[in-house]
C-alpha cells in the first residue's frame, strides 16, 4: 500500500475562519455542526458521532466516551487544533452541546438544515434557550473548494483508482458472475491502497446494464453482454469514483450507437468545464449531445456530483432547477458521468473525475474508454484522443 | 459463496398492517417513509434514495429515474408487493411525495422524526397543505421483532461470521500492521459470503486497544500486544457483528485481570437475557460485574445494540435513562459487548450476537473466547464453557 503523500497539516484555522465569516454574515452567533464529514473537515475528528459548537472566538468538540481519548490526543498533537476544546458528553451529545452553549450564551444558534433531524432539533430546543436558525451548507460551501493538500490527496487517489480500474476491467470475462467481478473490483481497490470502497460497487451485465443503480447479482457474464462497472475508493478520507462500460465480444449496432453517443456526451461535458460557467452548463453539454442522438429520455440522471470527504457532495452537475446551480471555481472536483439506458437493450455510462483549474479542467482519472472488454487484458487500449477519426 | 438460504418472501403485507395499526392509534392518516432500511423493510426497495407514502388503504413507492425500472420489476415479481404503486418522481422525491399525497388528501401526515431533516421537512411543508405529525420509530418498532425469515438469514450470517472470525484471528501475528490485519479480516468476510463489511473494521493493537473505536493504522503488531478485533458483515441486507480480544504472547497480570473481568461481564449479561426483562437489565448485569472488579469507569459505552437491516438499531442495551429502554421480546436480536479501557494499559472488548427466544436466548455467534492470539491457528481453542474452573 502506498504511503499517503507527505502533506502539511490541513489548514484548520483557515477553514474555521471561513465558516466564522459566513456565520457573521448570517447574524448567527454559534453553529452546531454534527455532520461527520464536517466534523472531520473543521475538527479533524473522524468518529461516527460527535458535535462541534463554533462561535466567533471558540470551538468545542463534544464526543462520547468511545472517542474522548483519541479526540484529545489528536487535538494535542496538531498545531491547527490547539484551539479546540475537547469535551466529554457524559449522557448524550445534545446535553454536551447544551453544556458548551451555556458557557457562551450565544443568542442566535445555527443548525445544519441538511442533516439536522426533527428529533435532535426538538431535543436541542428543549435544552438550549436560544433562537435557532436553520443554516444551509455553511461548511459544505467551504468544502466545495479543495485546498492544496486535498487536491494532492485526490490526485493520488485518482491515479490509484485508474490503476485499480485496469485490474478490474481485466476481470470482466464470460463465465464470471457479477458478484465475483464485484469482489475482484474491491480486491483491486484494496491492492491499490484504498481503505475501503466509496460505495457499493456496481457490476451490471446484459439487461441489468439498463438499470443505472443495479446491484451485482448471481447473473453470469456471457459473450455479447455489455457490462457497466461503477466503483470508487476512499483514500485518506477522500472519495474518487469511476465508471467504464465494456462489451464482451462484438457489440451489436444498437449498443455501439448508444456507447458512441455517451462517449461523445462525456467528452462534450468535459470540454466545457472551466471557471465561471454554471455547473448546469456541463450537464447541458452532455444532455444536448445525447438528445441529438435521440437519447434525451434515456439519460435518467444528472451528469455529475462533487467529490471529497463524501462521495456525493456539492457541486451538483445537473439540469437547472433540480439542485443548487453553482458557478464553477478553481478547486472544485466533481464527476462527469453521462449515461443512456434503454430497457431491453442495455445501458452505458462513462465517468471520470475532474478538477476545475484556473483556465479549464484537469481530468484526474485516466483509463482508456474502450467498448471491448478484453482490451485491458490484451493491451489493446485506445485512449479517448486515440479513437480513429469518425469512429 | 454459500447460496442465500431458501426462504419465503418477506411478509410485506403483515409488516404494512403492523405499521397501519400504529398509525391508526396515533391518529395519523398517512406516513412518509424515507429511511432506506425502512424502505427495504416495507417496500422491498434497496436503493439509496426514495420514499413511501403509506395510508390506510394504499402504499406508493416514489423513486427517481435511476431506480424506476428495477423498482417496477421487483414489485411486479413479488406477490407481497402487488399492492405497491411505483411512481417516478420527475424532479425531486419531495415533489413525487406531494403528487401522491394529492391523490389521498390525507389530513394528518406523519414523518419520521429520527431521520427527517429540517430542510426536507420545510420543502414538504411548502408542497403539502396537511397537518404534519412527527412520529417516533413507527417502522423501527416493527423491525425490532425479527420474523422467521429474518431470523434464518441472521442465524446463517452469524455462522458465516464465526467462520470468518477463526480465519481473522489466525491473521493476528507479530510483524503485521493493523491495516494489513484489517484487510485480512475483510477478505475473510468476503470469502465467508458477506457482500460487504457492516462497518469499518477495527483492529486496535497495544495502546490503541484502549480506544474503543480506533481506526486501523500503520502500527505493527508486536509480541506482548493485546489486540481488539471488531468486525461485521452484511448478508442479504442483514448485519452481524463480533469482537474478540487476543494477546500476542503471555499476557501481563494487569491485562489478564481486565480480560477476565470483561469475559465475566459478557457471560453475566448473556445469562440474564430473556423475554420480559428490560434491555437495561442486561447492561446492568455487565456493568455491575465490571464495577465489582473496579472497572466501572473503564466501561465507557453501552453493553449492546440491536442488529438487523442496520448495524445499530433498536433495542439499545445501555444504562437506564440514556436510550429508550425496551422490554425484551422473542425475536429481538442484539449484541452483547462489554469492554474495559485503561489508557496506557490497554483495552478489552468481547462481543457476541444473541436472539431472544421464548425462554431465554440463543447465542448466534460461536467463536472461542481465548486471550492468546495464536489459538485460532494452533487449534488450542477453549470455549467459554470449557475454561478451567476458577480461571
Amino acid at each position: 500500500m502506498p504511503d499517503a503523500p507527505a502533506r502539511s497539516e490541513p489548514p484548520y484555522r483557515a477553514r474555521l475562519d471561513a465558516v466564522r465569516d459566513t456565520l457573521a454574515g448570517l447574524g448567527v452567533d454559534a453553529l452546531i455542526v454534527t455532520h461527520p464529514p464536517n466534523l472531520r473537515y473543521l475538527g479533524g475528528f473522524d468518529g461516527s458521532l460527535g458535535a462541534l459548537l463554533v462561535t466567533s472566538s471558540e470551538c468545542s468538540l463534544i464526543v462520547d466516551g468511545r472517542y474522548i481519548t483519541i479526540a484529545k490526543e489528536r487535538a494535542a498533537a496538531s498545531e491547527g487544533l490547539r484551539h479546540l476544546r475537547v469535551e466529554l458528553a457524559p449522557r448524550s451529545i445534545e446535553e454536551g452541546i447544551a453544556s458548551e452553549w451555556a458557557r457562551t450564551k450565544a443568542a442566535a444558534v445555527g443548525v445544519e438544515g441538511a442533516v439536522m433531524t426533527l428529533d435532535r432539533f426538538t431535543r436541542l430546543q428543549s435544552l438550549i434557550p436560544a433562537r435557532f436558525v436553520t443554516t444551509e451548507r455553511v461548511v459544505e460551501a467551504a468544502r466545495m473548494i479543495k485546498d492544496h493538500g486535498e487536491i494532492e490527496v485526490m490526485r493520488q487517489a485518482a491515479r490509484m483508482l485508474s490503476a485499480a480500474a485496469l485490474e478490474a476491467l481485466a476481470a470482466v470475462r464470460p463465465g464470471r458472475s457479477e458478484t465475483e467481478v464485484a469482489l475482484e473490483v474491491e480486491l483491486a481497490l484494496r491492492r491499490a491502497g484504498f481503505s475501503k470502497p466509496a460505495f457499493d460497487t456496481i457490476v451490471a451485465s446484459g439487461p441489468h446494464s439498463a438499470l443505472p443503480h443495479a446491484r451485482p447479482g448471481t447473473r453470469v457474464l456471457t459473450a455479447g453482454d455489455g457490462v457497466v462497472l461503477d466503483f470508487g475508493g476512499v483514500y485518506d478520507g477522500y472519495c474518487v469514483d469511476l465508471t467504464r462500460t465494456v462489451q464482451l465480444g462484438p457489440a451489436s449496432g444498437s449498443f455501439r450507437r448508444i456507447f458512441d453517443a455517451v462517449r461523445e456526451a462525456h467528452a462534450a461535458a468535459i470540454a466545457v468545464v472551466r471557471p465561471g460557467i454554471a455547473a448546469s452548463a456541463v450537464d447541458t453539454a452532455a444532455r444536448d449531445t445525447l438528445a441529438a442522438r435521440g437519447l434525451a429520455e434515456a439519460f435518467v440522471h444528472g451528469t455529475g456530483h462533487g467529490l471529497g470527504l463524501e462521495v456525493h457532495e456539492e457541486p451538483r452537475v445537473t439540469r437547472p432547477g433540480t439542485a443548487r446551480d453553482e458557478i464553477l471555481r478553481p478547486g472544485m472536483i466533481f464527476t462527469v458521468e453521462p449515461g443512456a439506458y434503454l430497457p431491453g437493450v442495455g445501458g452505458v455510462r462513462i465517468e471520470d473525475d475532474v478538477l476545475v483549474t484556473a483556465s479549464g479542467c484537469e481530468v484526474l482519472t485516466s483509463v482508456p474508454i474502450d467498448l471491448e472488454g478484453d482490451g485491458a487484458a490484451s493491451g489493446r487500449h485506445r485512449g479517448l484522443g486515440e479513437e480513429p477519426a469518425g469512429d
